[in-house]
């Protein structure tokens, strides 16, 4: 009945190896410095970046190195039936926070951006899977612009990180899934990857079936293909001007 | 030195009874019935409608009435410097999610609306002044939305609502405060009226300056005015077929 | 049945003007240097007043200013069936007391107060409507007492403050609402107002129906009446000698 | 220079054998069936005991027997500085509260009490030493008056119960220490006893002087003479008629 | 039925002044200077103990004593049905562990340690009874190690410590009670006590009976046998070598 | 000057392909009926499993299937200088726990267990470096004798786990890495396999340097050779006969 029990096709007719439709948008709001308005299919992200001149109390004051924190929650009308709003992170938003942080971290020199805490939030406004991977590759563009308003005599961006969900649903390798695949698949998998072709991140889980050695590199090879293109994504949108805000 | 010591006019030049320019967008996302993006300058708030066929613990079980619940945060991102997110909802939180509930609750026949819960989140993207009061104004049209879906044999809402602040910066009475004036004001009011020109909620704090009589009817007059236009907006608003998501 | 449904007489033969009569003890407690004990009918408050030569932590370390807070929580046995103990201030608990705070601090120089923090604690120690209104009454006297302590070279209190409900109860405006019409009220309002007549705060409801300028006039006026009467109670009892303590 | 160094006599003057002057006023507010203020020297407490027909979660639904629990907390005015007020119960206060219940319980027959949970409060009005025996001794008057209200054919109250301190201070055994006392007691020791003169607690801390047994023989010795007129004035108190309220 | 219904002997055939076995294990673990592992029948325990160079906040910043502070928790797999893990210590561990902080620092002069804290962590691998008496007996031997390896001129341990559990179960005093007499027991009492044969604490409950003179006198009996030979077994077990690790 | 900076060798000498020595002790406390202590070089970790006929509250209360969650935290005497207990566990403990249990569900027939809860508690006692793959390698084992006890008709596990980590330190692929590597490495990674060759979990991180495919190729291949010996290892202990527990 479900569109994943007899799947000819893609619940949304895409082919195996197709990114969702993507629109970017900077500057969304105003206030900070970095605000990226990010959509992959019904997924929805707004990133925000700020940067302040104060440390992480667990850091030594007199550091010259600074330090890059991510949070991440889901609007409780993020999800339909509304997902209530709990007091703290749930252990799903906690691992998601600490692998966005991480991964942006890859990418930026923190000496290079002096005594600074960069603070990145992604709110999810609409859920329909794959909420961390476009996260992280919509907080990459906020990073980028945030960093710019600091006009550092060095760019502390030193690449830029992509990141894309592929999974194996009904035994077939698929590209960025939305909510349907994703509670379906067998193997679900999160890609982080940089502007040079590397690593960063690899999170493969096979809770229901675990997974082969060549399952992994069809696996790989499709995620290299949507990171690729989503990192031509980011470049086109850092390269447009500024765009115009909420107030459309 | 600050716009608001020598105001011979306004921060942005509005005229003392002039609101600033709205935007509303209903719709905004697509999985929840209401979801309407508003916009007033640069206060700008998600609200959220959704109904579920259950009724809060402290109902009777076999209650034949519904009920209608809001919640009200701002997005750590809606401020410059960003807000810190709290594990919990602080006093100021609380108190303007139980006024957005108890305004709503005044326009809507709980009885009609039958053992169903209402849940309204409205979450600040941009803050900039009168957050609680765009909230209730943009709230009213996810309310409608929603309950609209249900296709009810009577209608459970009973008027429209809106709300406004006012209050006296450097003497002179206003409509529609921005931050730069809020936290100047040596009067900061909250007015909260239904269609039928009625109060549901007048909230007037002097906490630097005690006020007089003559000094209230001065701005529940520019209340009730603001008010009217907002009440025509939101009419606007629900008459006009339904606009593009926000996937522009 | 209730005495309300037939409301042909108030439930405790008031007039709807009339207060319901007043005790206050000063220095009920004498560890501390503020600390009355006052009741309204069966409503039962015990405020403390204390000053301390520490500022809050959100406040500049070099401060010349000081700050005023307070709390309000009801004691598990002020009602029946008793209120369970929570474990931090619900919502209604964290409005009034942010209410009181606000209340008192329109009434004291905090300049003159010098870096010191007020602390004013009111616990409900029975509760039958008006809790929040006697609170601000009653703990303006302690505050009284606290700062006479200090013997500055001026004073800091600038007014006397005193508060009272008032709300329409069968369609007919009263004044100072115990809980039995309280429950019934269709408009619910609380004033606070200086010694000099102008108003520190209108807090207004209608949850179950909105209410006209007409009926808003007449609230006023009630209002008025009944704050003039607790103005001259809280002059009497700051004239008289030192009451003896709870040791009768 | 402190009273304690040179201890010829006591702070207050009282014999080494002697309980400070005891106030007991039954029925302090009326809103509950068992109301005690009862004050020993400065130190204060207000016990309420009301009764529901309901059990703990932890019980079996369909139990026969009753439980009775208790709840002690200081409010922060009670202490000089003010005590900050803490979500939650301390470890102290914890221990304390378990304390009065089990000594409660002792005199209690739960089965006679049938499917009904006891609620006793004692909140501490102020604090001069002995609280947590000055509450176990007030709480029981409060625990017979509401269980007289109940009017069960069989009487559940098996025995009366009162409590005491007992200390070493400067090397001399004394009854009853205030807190002047108590923080420069060497030894410190809690009874509980029933009017049978048997032991329900004995909670003897030797934290800076671990203390011999025939130092133990003389503290027992002079709390059975402390609990003896404890004992007398809950009969004298429960034996009066019915006493005028806070309304004094 | 149960064991202890026709108690003509004890669940474990001990005598009623018979100790369960015990086994001493230090340096358990490596990484901490005192590791205990110890076990009285199936009561299992491990004690730790480790010292840093700092205070607790709430002392002066200039002192010269030290403090000794204590946690106590179970393991979730330490009962059978399992204990579920608890966010915060319970009521029952509060009390265990601010005992064991009290008794250990009755042995320990603060002055000699210098500003130093000893952190003590008693962690139940298995429960039968007795758990807080064990961990007592457990904690001096991994004090007495990690005060050791500070190799201070003036060793600040001034006495030895131990605890064990006495009560009356069928009428009958007993000594170190398993869990099966525990939760049987009419009295159930702790001592704890000096190697110069003095308490440091008393702690006797009679929840379901209260208890004579003459009974307390039959157990402080019982008591001061078994500490005496605890007593040995902690003196044995800090004369041998150094003992093989976990590693076995 | 540390280990790393000139890695010649590994710091403890073993080779780059070497496991630590691990110690399995089954049964090592009785009262579950899974209870493994495992050490690998000096990390330790208590692994226990226990079975509840009741399922989680999430899960529909007829449902013929069961579950198994898992619960990791380290004492506070696991690391010097010793971890503060935390109130509830951090971001890097669920983390763990949640992937624990995903690795157990991996290998166990939900159905066949029918509806029971596998509780699986994971307590490291003493932390040097892949405590999180150890308590996967232990928890298995404890998983086995405790669903042995159920004796079930057809076996739910369906195959064997273990875990290792694997990394890059000084640029060199290595296996099983203590804390002192750990801290240092470029590259991190954990994996989990089944007996039968499968992924289970790979989550690899390179913080401080992205890798290449063909580091990650030399990683799996590292992995994999660790994790056969380590199944020969679960496979000895399970078939070995019951050993003697902590009473050594």
């Amino acid at each position: 009945m479900s569109c994943v029990e007899n799947m000819l096709m893609r619940c949304d007719k895409r082919k195996n190896n197709e990114l969702r439709p993507i629109t970017v948008r900077r500057h969304f709001t105003e206030v900070l410095p970095g605000s990226v308005f990010i959509s992959a299919g019904k997924t929805v992200v707004l990133c925000s970046a700020c940067i302040a001149d104060e440390l992480p109390k667990w850091m030594p004051k007199d550091s010259t190195k600074g330090w890059l924190t991510a949070e991440y929650r889901m609007l409780p009308g993020s999800t339909s039936p509304r997902t209530p709003r709990s007091d703290r992170p749930d252990g799903r938003s906690t691992e998601i926070q600490r692998l966005i942080g991480r991964s942006l971290r890859a990418v930026i020199d923190l000496n290079k951006l002096g005594p600074r805490t960069v603070f990145i939030d992604c709110d999810v406004l609409q859920a329909d899977g794959g909420t961390r991977t476009l996260s992280i590759t919509g907080a990459y563009i906020a990073l980028v612009d945030a960093v710019r308003t600091l006009q550092l005599p060095k760019m502390p961006i030193t690449d830029a990180v992509a990141a894309v969900s592929v999974g194996i649903v009904n035994g077939i390798p698929v590209l960025d899934l939305p909510y349907c695949e994703d509670s379906a698949a067998q193997v679900d998998m999160n890609l982080v990857m940089t502007g040079s072709g590397k690593f960063v991140e690899i999170q493969g889980t096979g809770e229901d079936a675990a997974f082969s050695e060549e399952e992994l590199a069809q696996l790989l090879k499709l995620g290299k293909q949507g990171i690729k293109k989503l990192l031509q994504i980011q470049k086109n949108a850092l390269h447009n001007g500024e765009e115009k805000r909420y107030a459309m």
